[in-house]
């Protein structure tokens, strides 16, 4: 048996999201059907570092799975290229020690955020940035950053549906760069709450349109709670970046 | 009456190109049935600078329709993209004299055509670039435009299908810049022919990968036949950039 680690990148705009269901075209899905006729019908499961949700885009997403066949690690990209289509892309393939898990083995994440801010939209953009045609303050933007940085109990920005109990996350990095007509939001973490960039990015928006102010950022994390921060920006700006194993 | 001119982008992926065609969806066709809608069935004739085929996309086409609506110029552009899908998005509208004419008064066109050239496919670019993950040298395809750049006859280049009998166009500029893994030629003429720039493109990719040498682009365009140049490369790549009414 050997362990093959894959990064991926998908454009998630046509999938019900990463995470196998029932009668939804998922990328989980379409990667274990892919790889269990490659192995004659045999059910392979395959393990990613998390889920993306339905129009979320990953642009490194990784997973393992273990096989029993001897195709070279180099040729497992091509091999699962040729069957998959052109939504989803294997970009690399290497063999790992089993105790590599693409879960639980995440040292850090980095997720982006696009947004569009001509006055006219794109079709160009429409599946992959938040067209956001407001006069927006980069700069009052960064400063409300500052204060998202570290530890915190990210509790504000976390769905109120969420199960997980421990809501603490170290956020290592923020940069917000802007370019012709588009701003691009990074975070980079050691994990992340479900919405928890999206929402991130909610409340950014606000300040940076006027609607909060930078310090505000500081009461709102403090108030642990979701009615707090702004909305949820909507999936199809959000790309999971990279997932690195070291630190 | 009004005549109205307006500056559109779409993404034609969905779309069987420009040219309106009875049972296929057309940009042309939609064009059309939404104005006709908006003039309570009277049906509208709508007259581009020029079609584009299936799969082509447009930054900045323009067209014309006349109207006796009272609709103010500023107006139209939301008026027509509140009922047109996001594929397809008016930038722009203004009343002109009624002796313009979108066709017959361009003066000049710009066309671009995208190159991806990381060595895997990505999802993000299958249908707004080629994917050629192969050696290139832009250096030398720089040189072979030197040569195609004014006044020619351009039977090389066009379409073997065409029925144009003049050949002759000015080819005011051809530039090409690299990004990172991205390569983009920008073609600025008085007029193109028939699958001028996908053959222009094809034959200059050859030049960069070495199958053909810069110098002999002056040779396949003296010999005034299709057969010499290259392939033609395909449309997903090629966006009708900007069309330009005054010189």
């Amino acid at each position: 048996m050997k362990r093959v680690k894959c990064t991926i990148s998908y454009d998630g705009t046509h999938f019900s999201g990463y995470q196998i269901q029932p009668n939804q075209r998922t990328v989980q899905g379409l990667l274990e059907d892919t790889l269990s006729a490659i192995h004659k019908g045999e059910r392979i499961r395959v393990t990613a570092s998390g889920r993306t949700d339905a129009g979320v885009h990953a642009h490194g997403q990784v997973f393992h799975f273990d096989t029993p066949l001897t195709i070279p690690e180099e040729k497992w990209p091509v091999v699962l290229n040729t069957r998959l289509p052109d939504e989803v892309t294997i970009k690399n393939a290497q063999f790992v020690p089993e105790d590599f898990h693409a879960r639980f083995s995440v040292k850090k994440k980095e997720y982006r955020y696009r947004v569009y801010t001509s006055e006219s939209r794109s079709p160009f953009y429409r599946h992959f940035a938040l067209h956001y045609p407001y006069k927006i303050s980069v700069g009052e933007m960064k400063k409300a950053a500052v204060d998202l940085r570290g530890e915190h109990d990210f509790t504000s920005f976390c769905s109120a549906k969420t199960e997980v109990v421990d809501k603490v996350r170290n956020l290592h990095s923020i940069t917000i760069t802007e370019h012709e007509d588009e701003i691009v939001f990074s975070f980079i973490g050691n994990g992340f709450l479900y919405n928890m960039v999206r929402i991130l990015v909610g409340t950014l928006l606000e300040v940076g349109s006027g609607n909060l102010r930078s310090e505000d950022m500081k009461k709102i994390l403090d108030a642990k709670d979701r009615n707090q921060a702004g909305k949820t920006a909507p999936p199809h700006g959000l790309y999971l970046w990279k997932v690195d194993y070291e630190d």
